[in-house]
């Protein structure tokens, strides 16, 4: 295990599912890495003593002396502020409203403590050590299960007056179009979401077929070979989810002017059937100054963004 | 004629019919102004001059020592490199295609420089003197012929990677929407300035009293009878405007999250019928997070935005 430089820190990916954590150095290499399930299922109190107790395991394993790790990197699954620490109210936690998630863990620790919501994470990590890297402004789209937007301008996570800044996933592309799970109508999310396409593969798989007719698709994978088998419904509703995430890349190269646009996440896995009409779109919409300075990426740290990204944002901290 | 500080500031605000000047001091006050009709009809050469002379003029006007004047701020129509303050390609203006006017005018009045855009500077007028005192973020949308927009973020204009951010009269808002100037369809621009307001007004009233059979709109102040009169079809397009107003706002307000959205330029003067239904649609749409810490308003110094934005981007050029 090599180490080049002396300012190491713990970063923890924390996701509902798993949680990884990694001690990474300032120049972004990742010494030591490993995953567990996420204890969240016992509420809060269970779920922060899982953190402290993986996080001191993972410092020991890394072997390194104590000093030499600066301070801890957490991207959390949920909005928050991102200077006190205090997680708002993440859906998917149980017993999670406002938890002064940094000043617990730096008590508990004795280290500095940095909290970013996980999507910022990504786009953070992507910046630094991804596809990103180089760049001064991107703004980086999570295409999960929901959809986030983590923002970076002049090399810092934009976060907003109350810290949501980057829901591009709730912007509203289709004027009076599908429910949101947000509340609203017509949301980015609603339809390039893997919930949003899975809905709309099966509405098209129903109009062509007839109710009942057919096994309704429930994961995105299914779609692989049913596009490897030119399957027409599936590829339309593919090109169609292009086409509206390149209405909304066009309205941030127009709005937004950034240098680059990641997209990060599952939905990424289809590949040119998807990415191609969106650059079509955003060529066919946007200013061409906006498109001729825009690049338009997919993610390259895979599941190390999250990582990277939780340790850049102590670093930064702790260098402001 | 009073005056406040050492350091004072010459600003301009130049439009494609009148340019004003002003002196204006670091504390924001407005010592001389004039307005003239801008030489444009005869090209950037006669154009540049004139911008020299009525300079020249107005520090002379104002009787104040050269020394006095720590430079001169720029709001200039059309898009261009603030930085090097190198004019792009003005549609309106004839014969300008990638002036250095920044250095022109240096080399001309042998004072610092600071050209912006002017829906930037009127933005940062409103930041500074106007609605958004105060304010750390604040997104300008100039409501006019056509619209333009001002994003000022941690008390900075936000460029983008090739100058042209801001550009919100151009996002999408009605997917397949009415054809707008710049060649997409549906953008905010086609729907919500005065040339698309307009155009919505003579639709709905051929719609309803049949082609031909009435006079056509030509200016937005002619509604102002027509909405006293209570007439139903130009307050349903006042309210619609409204509600696609509120559609860029909501999405501005879940992706940027800022302190303040300023309304601004002659649409506004549709007043409650036109922000009523824009603000419902914000709340109707927008993250509540988002909206409980964002304050619409509708800007207050009037033609003074533009003077005092031009004067403060030299301030901050010549303090960073």
């Amino acid at each position: 295990m090599k180490k080049t430089t002396n300012s190491c820190a713990l970063a923890a990916d924390v996701g509902g599912t798993n949680t990884r954590m990694a001690v990474v150095t300032g120049e972004g290499e990742i010494l030591t890495q490993s995953k567990r399930p996420t204890h969240c299922k016992k509420g809060r109190d269970e779920m922060i003593k899982f953190l402290v107790s993986f996080s001191r395991e993972t410092i020991e394993k890394s072997q390194l002396p104590r000093n030499e790790i600066c301070g801890i990197g957490i991207g959390f699954p949920g909005p928050l502020n991102a200077k006190s620490g205090i997680v708002f109210n993440p859906p998917n936690l149980i017993g999670w409203d406002n938890v002064p998630l940094k000043d617990i863990l730096e008590e508990e620790l004795k280290m500095p403590v940095s909290v970013e919501n996980d999507a910022n994470s990504a786009a953070l990590g992507e910046w630094w050590k991804g596809v990103g890297a180089g760049t001064n402004s991107l703004v980086c789209i999570t295409l999960g299960t929901g959809i986030g937007g983590g923002i970076i301008l002049d090399g810092r996570v934009w976060h907003g007056a109350s810290w949501i800044a980057g829901e591009i996933g709730h912007t509203t592309i289709i004027r009076d179009g599908m429910n949101c799970t947000c509340g609203n109508k017509g949301c980015l999310e609603a339809y390039a979401s893997s919930r949003g396409i899975i809905e709309r593969v099966n509405i098209a798989l129903s109009d062509k077929r007839g109710k009942g007719k057919f096994q309704p698709i429930t994961e995105l994978k299914q779609l692989d070979q049913l596009v490897l088998q030119g399957n027409e419904i599936i590829l339309n509703v593919i090109k169609e989810t292009g086409v509206i995430l390149g209405i909304a890349v066009a309205n941030l190269a127009n709005l937004l002017n950034p240098e680059m646009v990641v997209l990060f996440g599952g939905v990424t896995n289809l590949g040119e059937n998807l990415i191609k009409p969106l650059r079509e779109e955003v060529k066919k919409r946007a200013f061409k100054k906006a498109t001729e300075s825009l690049r338009i990426e997919v993610a390259k740290l895979g599941d190390n963004s999250g990582i990277l990204g939780a340790a850049k944002s102590i670093f930064l901290k702790l260098q402001s």
